[in-house]
């Protein structure tokens, strides 16, 4: 059927999408979410789009495509296009197997993500394909294939190096920003580290965004390359560069529902290690009461997974359980954890997330058969060279020489109600306080812990400052910490 | 935040949904696919909506709403509204527990089918549930549950009626349109049967089609109670009421994968028979090679729910399991159906049909406890009782009281290339050609068959003839039927 093009003068990065007036469809025998075929007339081109029908605002004749389509196509408003009903691509299929608890193929698998890729399936389709993964579970083969199809899906760094360490951390512990720290510890000993982070999702801030308090994050592949050439390692925004593509797509599905199929986990987090070439990577699992995982148990069986993942695909992961109970450093919030990290790197600091990040180190360079880990990693630290490091890869990125964190204007002192040991800190109620006050998004907002676990407070003495860009924010994460679990005394 | 309304222009009858900037949705904290609460500045109305992140099209400070919102709330465009980050509605959590093999309460299950209603879940949202009931199942005390809360969600026939009677045949099997033959022979009985049909889905023609072919079917409620004092009966299109209307927005979501998760399946049919007031209903499953059923151990099974579910509803059901190894009938597509319908009603017509449907009846009178079943039915049909009956509820649905059945100008015999019997008539060919021919679009387009199984064929003689609107739609059906199986002679 032939139709006449309507610019709908949207785009929304999603599938493609084709309006139909309901009479053209009918008479075309298409249902909503089907799919058809457009072509130009006398042309080449041709795409697949997701029909959605328009009871109003599309004329019968008419078909309403959004930005992508239109310039896939390469045509204008007011031209004429041919449509008709397409078939279901064979990934479909696929997904309606999982779904029925079959075991998919790598190359079945390629096809889904080949298809997601290219825009072929609706967002209802790749919602069915998590809910078969997540339900149906993934075998480690699928689990390595997806990881594959991943990492093919993006781009990669191309480094031409024989050892590159990568680390992660499954979240879930506010503050916790032992990656500032570890790549400049490890690039400073001579390892190559390209470290790409995350920014904040629900937390109060992502690794990105604490890093971007002294340097740019958002970087081109090109820039990054040079960075790390320059400096052996880089710390950057994952975002920006197109690595592990397809993951981003998994996760808008994901989201909704917060699912967390566990072989989708393991695929989009090895295939970023993956994309950059790592060949050494150390997983770091928080556990404990207020983390992700609240038993070791869970965790251990996540981190085996981990390790014969790696090996399927060629690298050596090592995972570190580690303490979970409680905030690590004192700032949450993106300036409030970048003043911890530089603390640390002079010599100062909390001494918990120092003990962390030297923890961390020390775990990757036995990882990669380091003689005398310990001494090498505080060397690096004491001696300075670390911060030099930083600050290295810091002006490579494009940040200042003279680093200069943001303050909050407006802050507030939250105080004892009666004298005790602090006998927890609630994880979940300091992020929710930090981010009413306006973290991530106001760099300087947030909280700093004055104090921890087992220690003696009296009756009066600050537990902690929240810090916020307005009295309003302000304001409303007081009223927060009134009514939310924080420091707790028994 | 405040912005401006932009007028999408469009609708689509799905959920509600709100084009940010992606500027403005990164401040508001908004990712693509959460809610949004549009509040009119200064007044009480409020809706939800699905946010859509635009990166061109909207610019910074606007929103887009499509028709829907734009009419709930009252606004246009120009107008100024408020906009922030809304919850979850509890249902996705519910969800999020199926999808994790709980038992959902009924409670529970209420929200969800309200939340779908109130357009408050996304269509990936939907399409989670789905998944779960597929995946996980659904109890027969969930089960029960759903086909109330669909019951609910939509209009209900509140006849005052002791005993009304239905009918339900778990499709599969091409023609077989033995419907518009047990109304009116149940309602020349003096039985209530207010019938609801659908139309066609992917099959050649659906019942509500055919019955199209001699009157009106699209009825509204008020009109189709007025048939039913009338005449006792009706025969109508169930799209046109709003009787279980949760189900058709299921649909919507379980179509892209062709996805009938057991319980849901139940639920559709139940929860249609239910709002129609339906106490005594007939279940027909057609079992065999090409039909939906192709184990009598499944569709037992399946049949014993029914069962279970209908006490569950306080209706009484019954199961029986029919020959679904071929078409019923000689004619399928909507007006060749009517054909075999009326003849079968003036005395001839073909003899499968005439039996089935009045096997059908005989079963039901005997739901009913009616005394010498097969009699009465037979007397109903010979006598010309249920053939009066037929065309009163015709006329009184706004039909001719001269039928007149039209006609396809372009018709092809296909005959048979060597001599045997016929041993299988493949209903997926069949129902491929007819569809190719123009069905059921096309009112009198589809294929009329010569022979049935069993019969001896010689070489050269018809086997059934293709019927067509234009010579174009003849032709592509023709080279369909050159390809695919269809009276398969061995």
């Amino acid at each position: 059927m032939k139709l006449k093009v309507k610019d709908v003068d949207l785009s929304t990065g999603g599938p493609f999408i084709a309006i139909l007036h309901e009479q053209d469809a009918k008479s075309l025998g298409i249902n909503a979410a089907e799919r058809v075929r457009i072509s130009r007339l006398k042309k080449k081109q041709q795409i697949v789009a997701v029909a959605d029908i328009a009871t109003s605002g599309i004329k019968p004749g008419e078909v309403g495509l959004f930005e992508e389509p239109l310039k896939h196509l390469g045509v204008k408003a007011g031209m004429h296009i041919d449509i008709e009903l397409s078939a279901r691509p064979s990934s479909v299929k696929h997904i309606s197997e999982k779904l029925n608890s079959m075991e998919l193929s790598e190359c079945k698998i390629n096809d889904i993500i080949d298809d997601i890729m290219n825009n072929r399936l609706s967002e209802v389709e790749m919602a069915y394909f998590v809910a078969g993964c997540y339900t149906e579970g993934l075998s480690m083969k699928e689990t390595a294939a997806l990881t594959k199809a991943i990492v093919k899906s993006g781009a990669v760094l191309g480094l031409k190096k024989k050892v590159i360490v990568d680390k992660h951390c499954v979240g879930g512990v506010p503050n916790n920003r032992t990656t500032p720290l570890v790549v400049p510890i490890m690039a400073a000993l001579g390892y190559t580290m390209p470290k790409t982070s995350s920014r904040s999702i629900t937390s109060p801030a992502g690794t990105a965004d604490a890093v971007e308090v002294v340097a740019p994050v958002s970087l081109s592949l090109e820039k990054l390359k040079e960075v790390v050439s320059k400096t052996n390692a880089c710390m950057v925004w994952g975002g920006s560069i197109n690595l592990a593509a397809a993951d981003d797509k998994l996760i808008r599905v994901r989201h909704p529902l917060s699912i967390d199929p566990e072989g989708m986990l393991l695929a989009s987090i090895l295939a970023k290690k993956k994309a950059v070439g790592a060949t050494h990577v150390l997983i770091d699992i928080p556990c404990g009461y207020m983390a992700k995982f609240k038993s070791k148990k869970v965790a251990e069986a996540l981190g085996a997974k981990f390790v014969a993942l790696g090996r399927m695909l060629g690298m050596k992961v090592k995972v570190v359980l580690t303490d979970g109970s409680q905030p690590i450093g004192n700032g949450i919030g993106p300036a409030l954890e970048m003043v911890d990290v530089i603390s640390v790197l002079k010599g100062n600091g909390p001494t918990d997330l120092r003990e962390k990040a030297v923890y961390i180190a020390v775990e990757m360079l036995k990882l990669v058969n380091e003689k005398n880990p310990e001494q090498k990693v505080l060397d690096a630290l004491d001696s300075g060279k670390a911060f030099a490091k930083f600050m290295e890869i810091v002006i490579a990125q494009g940040g200042r020489k003279h680093i200069r964190i943001p303050k909050a204007r407006h802050f507030y002192d939250v105080v004892a109600v009666k004298s005790g040991p602090v006998s927890l800190i609630n994880n979940k109620g300091i992020a929710v306080i930090a981010k009413f006050a306006g973290a991530p998004e106001d760099k300087a907002a947030g909280i700093y812990l004055r104090v921890h676990k087992g220690d003696k407070v009296k009756k009066g003495e600050v537990l902690f400052t929240i810090y916020a860009k307005s009295k309003m924010k302000l304001k409303s994460a007081v009223d927060v910490a009134d009514n939310v679990e924080h420091v707790v005394m028994r």
